[in-house]
Order: structure tokens, then C-alpha cells, then sequence
């Protein structure tokens, strides 16, 4: 059953994937909406027709409700729908209340009778601020109720197993190393609810980023209760490819009108900042004087629709290679998505060894300041520079500050450059060319066709003190690796502060550089055979 | 009429407003799209139900094409529309193919009998790359037949007077101010289209900014052909409050799905990333099988869709203070936009000044980084603390680095050391306790309860050297300015980097600075009270 997941495309650690169940397919991301099983604000049936194929509903709730005759009725007439249906197991409820009316094989168990195609296990979320021996303790627990379950007969019910631990990471490890030796279909992330709640952010990334990287890569993931729809690119550039959530309906109960990149209050919108079936009808007044009942459905639909295209513009991110540049913008919807993004960032060489290196839908990559410097094709080509190429023997590296055309071999002034550079007799084989660019640091021109090193768009300030000693540190760091050149010549039109920080950081290491304003090939060339020159006398025995 | 726009909310440049019309008014910021008076993709009165209440048409073609006859329907009538209409007179025609075949007085006194609400003159716009000299001309002819347009006999037709003169910065301001004098409704700024095709944004805000400084601020400002959605919030914040654009169709045919956050190819879409009426109830490849004629028409009724969310979510943003914050998350969906974003930046003294200090809603700033310290509210602060406020006189100033909880005078530690400072017999009355923030800079802890200086969230890194910089030189500045502290004390929890930096900017001016990582409020006092003596002792006459 471990083939039950299927994964098209991968971008950073977030997959557009297929999840196979009994009853269809699910594609993922994908968010399942919380449906009370006995009176929702919107019908299960709407929120299928809303574009949503998994829905969650609570089985320790149809238990306790209709108990036997919840199995003869199973799970979907219940809800009135033949799509996948995946069921809670009243974890929330022991969270909430200290306990609960059933043993943990009894629900498993009755989740196969309900003929739920998702089941969960009745493990033992973490509270926040619990003490670490009972966090301990409830997470052997919940380790050995999992091996317990995956015991039980489940006639093709997928089954989650979830990692707790909370905040204490060595025990989530441990808890997800152990989870992986089971045979789980899902693996979750339990209980970072109040994490979401007051946007720890930044936490929640160490909790999550943690359980994914004692995971095995191949299973899905499921991260318990997140709702809010600014914070789903970022889980998913995590690994997370299912979501379960009741916020849609909880924000519309309590006035909450959801965005892609924040809640507003209702009552403080005078104009629907929306597209969907539901704003495009009404104005904000109209919703705010329906009657409540009519109100809360209408702004849970809202809700809904949002959560929908949120994971639409994701999957597309993701087949585009672009999720890098989603969470970028939505960390520009709260300051604490900012915060969890840099976070996120400290993870770059666990995340470059699952990014993919080309895509199907080829796009340039969009770079903005020295945060968009830390994505994993950045990273990437700095360990490829040093562990994969060798530079050509020269004496004199020649590095040209990037220019707004590209691809910098073919076309403008660093083409021209290296062409008339290569023809002249003098300079022809000891002159090596390599951009310095803001995205990627050092390309040595004769890579600048590997993909994406020209194809970027980039905002990155060469002219900014500190992005120019972030290249700077790029460019000591690749002379100093090749070993092979006596002195370096900067070239440039703009990004002086760039330039002048390469030159100084050379000479502290011992170089002769120099950086020259770029104005024509002629004296570009004439330059560079001065310092040849130069480097040539010093070098005669005296 | 000068009274027919009324302006109800402000945030940076940025207005919503009223705009009267025979037919009605208009809420502003405004898109209007063209239509295209004989056949267009979708019919116009559908586009005024997909919440457009006022249309774009050329006057000049009706001219063209149906004479007397246009006159004799009338613009509404060839519509098939009661809301406003605003006609364009044939200048675009005269850029693309260098004549037109009326003249200048005759196409507006067409438009009058045509019975438009709002017409443009003839005027001459601007080609990319023209000389200067035919620029002058060009904007000469321009501006006379500015004023002879004025005379003619409107009965009610607002006139818009456009500011030509492209990228000749200086050429644009005189023709600004030139129309300034005259007494139009509202004011063009012209053909920018080949800027915004080739995302020069940057230059664009040159352009718009140049214009708008010398345009009476009270009156609307029209930017011709602005339709891509990611860039309407930058122009909004710019204060233009009318847009027109054929964008939605000619997007539409070209096979472009727009999104606010920048445009695709349909055919590269595998979901449709967004919630309107047309993509929540189709899939992309249902959408990409349709009938050409069919799919143009789905296709431009998602864009137009797209285009009035966005312009709502503006109207919001403003209302609320947060069109700065709305700005920045565009920058994100371009690399040009955020350079665009930067140029905005440098206009902060002459937006400020326009900028409204409170709203109606009132909500807490969101600050990212050092580009968010370039809002108005920031650099405000500085201007008054430096105009309007001087400190309490005191031998010794504690800085104390911002704390999560706010307001700092009223919780936290910062709170309970002010008290405890104020209580202490010895350094009651000699120590100043202000608060150094990344949002700010520094707050005297006597104003933080002044909006917005204590509500705001922050992801602005002290612990970042180029903002330890930034804010330390925000330090030396309020110390020098003050005049009256013999020592300071930097208190710190996080934020070291910044702490170190203020230390040792102060001590290169000469003051004795300390910087002391806060443990307890009684150590903090003990320390502040061992500064003050050695203080004392120094100063006594050996």
C-alpha cells in the first residue's frame, strides 16, 4: 500500500501529487474541510461542488452520536457524499476535555466500520507548555497505541500516523524515526493548533521541518488543523501535502472573512476584496445585513473559495518551480510568515538535496533582495562550483559585474568582452571571464547557459552595502577555491559598492585586484593586458 | 465643478473618492475598461454588472464609423448602457498611426454631442524615444489645444487635461504646472503604455511622481492604458485615482489569465489559481478546450474579474492605512515592481506631507524590513521628534531595545525598569528611558502610546548588521539632537548586533555609551545608577 502516493512534480520540499484511496483520488495539496457529521453551515455536498475531493469529518463524534447505526449508515450517506472521506479519532476532544469515552483500538476500529478511506489513530496531541517528561510520556503512548493500530484489519482505510512532541524537537525526532519504521500511508504533524493561534510561525517551521526530516521523503504528509490560508505555501514548501481545518467555517461563525494573505473582520470591510461566486455578487453591506444564519453560510462559502484557489496557486507554483517566490510574497502578509520564512531558510542544504533541478514548465526564477539569495538553486550552484567545476588555468580572472541582459555569453558588453578578450593574442589563453551576479554569486561564463543561471529576473541592489558583501564573500571564496589566478580584474557598470567591496576583500587575501568602471571592449582589453603585463615583470627573477 | 470629486479616505498618495458624472458617481480608484464601441468580447452591460460602473470608449471611432448617427444614439445607447462613459478622443489612433482625420476643437465638441460624462482632449502623446526638441513642440501644441479645448460648451461632460512629455522629467513638470492654471476636472497622465509593456516601472513612477507634484492635489488623476493588475496598488499610492485599459480583452484573445500577482499563459496553467464566477466552475483544461470565441470571452470575464477585486482590495488597504503594506506584497510578484518600489521610496518627504496621520480604521503597521522603514510613518516620526519634541533634561538616556509586548510604557520589563528608575531616590530625575525600534527608531517611552508608535508588528532583525546600522544612526542622532545626556545605557534582550553598533557609533562621537544585555530590572537600575555616579565623580574638579 506504500504506492498509494504518487508525486508529479517536487519544488523545494512541497509535491503536486496524486493520493489514492478507495474511493478516487485525491491530488495534492490539498486541504480537507471539518464537516460536523450531523449539521454543518455548508452542506458536505456544496463544499464537494466548491472544488474540495477529501473531506474530514469526527468519528469519535458519530460514535458517540449514533454509535451502531453510524456503521450501518457509514460515514458517506452521513454526510451525503461518495467522495474520500477521512475521519478524526477524537484526538482534539482528549486534548480538550483530559479524555475520552473509547479505547484506542475501538476507534480504529470503528473508523474501518464507517468506511472512512482515512483513518487516524487516537494518538495523544501535545499541549503547549506541558512538562518534558510527560510529553515523554504521551508520545510512547501515542508510538505504541500506532503499532497497536496498524494491527487492525483496514480492508484498504489509509491510516495517519501522527508525530507529536510539540515543541521539544529531539522528541519529535525520535518520534518520527520511530513512526517511520511503521507502515503508515500518511505520516502527521500533530498539534501545532496554538502555534497557528498566535502565530508562532517560526516555531511551528522548527516543529515541522524537524518531523519531515526524520520522515521517509516518498509518504505524504498531514499537518493537524491548519487553517489560515496565508500560511499554506510555506507548510507546503515544508513537505506538507494534506491539510484538515474547520477554520472556514469557525472564522465565518465569529465575522472572520477569509484572504490569501490575511483575516479581515467583516464588519470593518466596506468593499469585498474577493473574486469569488460569493463577492462577486454582493457588497459588503448586503453580507453584513443578511440575516445570521444566511450570513455565517455565505462568508463560510467565501472562506472556502479562497482556501480552494490559495492551493490552486500552489500546486501552480510548485509545477512552475515558483513556490520559493509565493512564500516570498506572502511573507509580506504578516511579519511572523516573514520571520518564518528566514527560519525556513536555515534548512537550505536539507531542502536543495530534494529540489528539483529542471522543471516541466521552464520559467525564469524572480530574485529580490539578499532573502531571495538563500533559495536552494543558489545554494545548489555554490556546492556544484566548488565540488563539480574546475576553472580553466589563467592568470588573470576577469569579473564582470552582471548586466540587465542575458544570457551574458551571447548577448551585450560581457560577451564582446570575452570574444575580444579569447581573439587577442596577448591575453587569449590567460584571461578567464566569469560574472558576478546577485542571484548566484560567481558564473563563470562558460556555465551561464545552465539552467537558471541566466534565466532570473533579478532586484538584488548591487549598489546596497550589504549585498555587496554577500557577492563580495562570493567572489573571495571562488578565487580563493581555484587557486589559480595572480590577479582579478572587476568590470563593472553598475554595483560600484559591489565592486569596490570584491577588490578590497581580495587584497585583504593577498590579491591584486582592481575594479574599473566598464566603457568600452577596447579599454576593457587594454586594461586587462596591463595588469598581464605587470604581473609578468614582477614575476621575472630580478 | 471643481467641487465634483470628493475625497473621502487618504493613505500615502493614494485617495478613495467620489467622482460625480451627469450619470452618476464613481467610486475611485477607478478602472474603466475600454470597450469597443461596435463589437466587443463581452458586452458591455455585462461588464457593468461584473461591477465596472464606468466604461472607456473612443469617440473618435464612433466618429469614424457612425457620424451623425453616433450623435443622434448617443454613447449610451451604442453601448447599451446607463452608467457613466468616459470617450477617448483618437489620440492613441494619432500615436499608432501618426495622424488622425479630425481636429483637435471638433473631436471634444463630438464628444460633448455624443453626450459623453467625461472626454479627453486631442491631445499628442508622447512616443518613447522622441527627441527633446519634438517633445517641447509636441507638449506646446499640446497644452494650446488644452486651452482652446476649455472653451468649448460642455453642459456637464467633465474634461481631462493629460500631461504629456514622457521621460523629459522637466518637460512634464511645466506641462503640469501649465495645466494646472487651466481649470480642468481631471488630469491625464499620458502615454506611459510602452513603459508599462516593458515593466519599466521604475521610470514610470518618475513619470507619475513628476506629474502629480505639480498637479493641484485635489483634482483626480487619469493614467492612460494602465492594465496589468500587479502594478494598480503602486499607481493608487502614486494618487491616481482613474485608470482605463483595453487589458482584460487583448489579454483575453492573447490567450493571458491575469492574476493580481502578475499574468500566465492559460495554456501553462494546470489549475486555475483564482475564485471568480468563471474559474471556480471550471477546470483550466475544460477552459483551454473550449471555442476560441467562447474561451476569449470566459477568458476576459475572469481578467475583469480580477481587475475589481484588486481595485477593492486597494480601496481597503487604503481605508485602512495599509496601502504601503499592499504595495510591498506586489513588489513581491515582480522583481521591477520592487525596484519601482524603491524609487516610490525616495519621494517620502513631499508623500508624507500628504499622508493622513490616523484613520477611520484604525489597525496596527506591519514592517518587514529596511524597505519598510521608508514609510511615511517612519520617516514622520523622525521629522517631528526633531521639529516638535524635546526630552525631559537628564544626565543619562536608557535605550532600551524593543520588546515583543507593547505598549512599552505600560508591560514588560521596559515598563517596570522606567518605574523603577522613576522611583529610585538617587536616579528619579537623571536617567530618560526611550525605546530603539527597527520600526521607528527611537521612542521616548513617554510618547509610545501615540499612534502608530506602539501598534505595529515587526519582522525588522536587530540582530541584522545593515539594520544595526540603521538604527544605531537613528540613536546618534536623537542623542546629538538632545544635547543633554552626559551617558547612555543600551539594555538589550535580543538585538545585540544593534546594541553594539549604537554603542560604538555614540563612543566615535564622544559620548559614554554601555551596552548591557538586560537580566533583571534590579541589575539594570544597579548599572544605570553606577554609570550616574562615575558620571558624578568625573565631572567633579580634581
Amino acid at each position: 500500500m506504500s504506492d498509494c502516493f504518487e508525486i508529479e512534480d517536487v519544488d523545494l520540499l512541497g509535491r503536486v501529487g496524486r493520493l489514492k484511496t478507495r474511493r478516487g483520488v485525491v491530488e495534492t495539496p490539498a486541504l480537507a474541510p471539518v464537516v460536523d457529521p450531523s449539521r454543518n453551515i455548508v452542506p458536505p455536498s456544496e463544499i464537494v461542488d466548491a472544488g474540495f475531493k477529501l473531506l474530514m469529518t469526527n468519528a469519535y463524534l458519530i460514535r458517540k452520536r449514533l454509535g451502531e447505526l453510524g456503521v450501518e449508515l457509514g460515514v458517506h450517506s452521513i454526510l451525503g457524499v461518495s467522495t474520500p472521506v477521512m475521519t478524526d479519532s477524537g484526538a482534539y476532544q482528549l486534548m480538550e476535555y483530559g479524555e475520552v469515552e473509547v479505547a484506542p483500538l475501538e476507534i480504529v476500529e470503528y473508523q474501518v466500520k464507517l468506511g472512512s478511506d482515512i483513518g487516524v489513530i487516537l494518538d495523544i496531541p501535545t499541549r503547549h507548555g506541558s512538562p518534558r517528561e510527560v510529553v515523554e510520556r504521551e508520545v510512547e503512548e501515542t508510538l505504541r497505541r500506532a503499532r497497536e493500530a496498524l494491527g487492525v484489519e483496514r480492508g484498504g482505510m489509509l491510516l495517519v500516523g501522527p508525530v507529536q512532541g510539540g515543541l521539544y524537537l529531539d522528541i519529535v525526532a525520535r518520534a518520527a524515526r520511530e513512526l517511520s519504521g511503521m507502515d503508515f500511508e500518511i505520516y502527521g504533524v500533530g498539534g501545532p493548533v496554538q502555534l497557528m493561534v498566535n502565530y508562532s510561525y517560526p516555531e511551528l517551521v522548527r516543529l515541522v521541518m524537524t518531523a519531515k526530516m526524520n520522515l521517509p521523503p516518498g509518504k505524504p504528509v498531514h499537518l493537524f488543523g491548519a487553517g489560515n490560508p496565508h500560511m499554506l505555501a510555506l507548510a507546503v514548501a515544508m513537505g506538507v501535502d494534506l491539510f484538515d481545518s474547520a477554520s472556514y467555517a469557525l472564522y465565518a461563525r465569529d465575522g472572520r472573512y477569509m484572504t490569501p494573505h490575511g483575516v479581515y473582520r467583516l464588519e470593518e470591510l466596506e468593499d469585498l476584496p474577493c473574486e469569488c461566486p460569493v463577492c462577486s455578487k454582493m457588497e459588503a453591506r448586503e453580507l453584513r445585513e443578511l440575516p445570521s444564519q444566511e450570513r455565517v453560510y455565505r462568508l463560510a462559502l467565501h472562506n472556502l473559495h479562497v482556501l480552494r484557489a490559495e492551493l490552486r496557486r500552489i500546486r501552480n507554483a510548485v509545477r512552475e518551480g515558483r513556490l520559493w517566490e509565493l512564500v516570498e510574497q506572502r511573507a509580506r502578509s504578516h511579519p511572523a510568515l516573514l520571520q518564518a520564512l528566514r527560519e525556513f531558510r536555515r534548512y537550505v542544504a536539507y531542502v536543495e538535496r530534494h529540489h528539483y533541478v529542471t522543471k516541466g514548465v521552464v520559467s525564469g526564477r524572480f530574485y529580490y533582495d539578499l532573502l531571495s539569495r538563500e533559495r536552494p538553486e543558489t545554494y545548489r550552484h555554490a556546492v556544484r562550483l566548488r565540488e563539480r567545476y574546475t576553472p580553466p588555468p589563467a592568470d588573470l580572472l576577469v569579473l564582470a559585474l552582471e548586466t540587465d541582459v542575458k544570457p551574458f555569453s551571447r548577448f551585450g558588453w560581457i560577451a564582446e568582452l570575452a570574444k575580444a578578450l579569447a581573439a587577442d593574442r596577448e591575453a587569449g589563453e590567460r584571461a578567464h571571464v566569469a560574472v558576478l551576479t546577485g542571484a548566484y554569486g560567481v558564473v563563470p561564463l562558460e556555465l551561464d547557459s545552465v539552467y537558471p543561471l541566466s534565466q532570473y529576473e533579478s532586484a538584488i541592489d548591487l549598489d546596497d552595502p550589504l549585498t555587496a558583501k554577500a557577492v563580495a564573500s562570493d567572489a573571495a571564496w571562488y578565487v580563493a577555491g581555484a587557486r589559480s589566478y595572480a590577479a582579478v580584474l572587476v568590470l563593472y557598470e553598475k554595483g560600484e559598492a559591489t565592486a569596490r567591496a570584491v577588490v578590497e576583500r581580495l587584497r585583504r587575501l593577498g590579491y591584486p585586484a582592481y575594479a574599473r568602471r566598464f566603457t568600452s571592449v577596447e579599454d576593457a582589453v587594454a586594461f586587462a593586458k596591463l595588469i598581464l603585463r605587470t604581473l609578468a615583470r614582477s614575476r621575472c627573477p630580478l
